[in-house]
């Protein structure tokens, strides 16, 4: 069996419930044999690599380590998921001076340990913001670094599959913008539902409050994993980052264009107001 | 993109770390669109589905139900890891009264409510007994009964690969017997170190002793995961149970052999004594 490229993949935060997933995931996709994982914390991330071992993935050359130097080194792309993660009553915002910090020096990592890097995921909230943070540490271009807003996006989505009871597969270009988190834009312009434009439902067989209700649904989806599970969403985040990933990599392309790049992410703000934004996207 | 099958598969307790896994991992593998999630807790039975729902998985028909009768009517396979799992200081005996009781109704659901099933698999520790129980109390055949030692085989395929620093491909036929616990009997005879066999290298290029204590990490393999880890392996036995399941519904078949049927398991003691084999495993 091949694998999409042999170039190395590096997995920061794989000791993590989303780095391990990610981990298996990009795996069980054969994007590359040559996985790295890093993580500061060493028995965990070795838990990981053993279990890894343990799934016995053909071809597979997997290595793990807690230095960032020797993880970087040669990384042609890199997902990071090396931040905190957010807990019951917490923002995503609220994670932001800490998980910052970590952007930053992520971005400074990547500038001293591989500047050449071909791109660069980040999934650690405030995904949108830690992205912006990484892309200008790393000296990177813009198209160069993706986050994870996609995730809104596919929550939309299944958010307007549940209320018209019809497959996920029928609802088509869903869009979020701004930031991902409770400044999330969720728009329904683009949206096709079963090929009706979902604006022209809106206000008949979605009335105005049910829609108002179901965009909180999509800004709250994170919040309400946490709620069901008690910890925060890592399979859904995991598989959508490697999907990203696997797409920059020559992999599947990225289907719902939810590969919401840090370019696109800074045209949302062309005055630098969220809010802004947020209101638009109310709008229909 | 095709399934391999459109029948319904069945997760058992798809809130847990293993079972929420193991669905991830049967969508990515595109064994069916048909999954049906069941687990006995709904709030975390529906985080899992709303996870899997914001995966976006194409063509995918994800239910969940907190309903057994619902879930098994028409599964045509069936995965379980519906039981306790092990926390630290325990052996997977230890868990045995609770979870035998788990898999003898489970064997009688199965009889109830889908008695046509075509194959179950049982991950639930410890797995070799709960296996048994099941298949017992579900009226099936042998044949139609996997449980987990597969992973004690790979195991014994990672451990040798750190041993002797090459690839794990290079680590043929692996084979352990007896249970899946501390009765677990590591084999030797079977195995081929780069084509060389792994009876022939042991007291020359590996010494004795250093067998022994291999031996002792397989069997402590997944001790090893809680420890470094703080809980029971879930990504390696969802894996490979999906692994499992995969090659019964028509999917790639279960290249390591480690398919260890009731069957099998039971030939395993002829005589119903787990010490004999295992000391018999302990020889080349």
């Amino acid at each position: 069996m091949d694998f999409v490229t042999n170039e190395k993949l590096t997995i920061v935060g794989a000791a993590g419930m989303i780095g391990s997933n990610m981990a298996q995931t990009a795996l069980m996709m054969r994007l590359t044999p040559n996985i790295c994982l890093y993580d500061p914390y060493g028995p965990a991330l070795e838990g990981v690599a053993e279990e890894l071992y343990h799934c016995a993935f053909e071809g597979a050359n997997i290595t793990w380590t807690t230095d960032i130097r020797e993880a970087l080194t040669d990384a042609a792309y890199v997902v990071s998921s090396g931040g905190a993660a957010r807990k019951a009553g917490m923002t995503r915002e609220d994670l932001l001076k800490g998980n910052a910090q970590i952007a930053e020096q992520f971005g400074k990592d990547i500038k001293s340990y591989c500047p050449d890097v071909k791109h660069v995921v980040v999934v650690f909230n405030p995904a949108d913001i830690t992205g912006l943070i990484a892309l200008i540490y790393a000296g990177l271009k813009p198209s160069q670094v993706s986050t994870l807003a996609a995730l809104d996006s596919t929550r939309l989505r299944s958010e307007l599959a549940k209320y018209f009871k019809i497959s996920p597969d029928e609802i088509r270009n869903c869009r979020t913008y701004g930031g991902h988190g409770e400044q999330m834009a969720v728009f329904a312009s683009t949206t096709l539902v079963a090929g009706r434009p979902l604006s022209e439902l809106i206000g008949k067989e979605m009335p105005e409050g049910d829609w108002a209700d179901l965009q909180q649904r999509v800004i709250q989806g994170g919040k309400h994993i946490i709620d069901l599970r008690g910890r925060s969403s890592f399979q859904s985040p995991a598989y959508l980052s490697i999907c990203m990933i696997a797409a920059a990599m020559g992999g599947k392309p990225f289907e719902y264009r939810r590969r919401v790049r840090a370019q696109r992410r800074i045209q949302a703000y062309p005055d630098g107001d969220g809010d802004h934004h947020h209101e638009r996207g109310r709008r229909l």
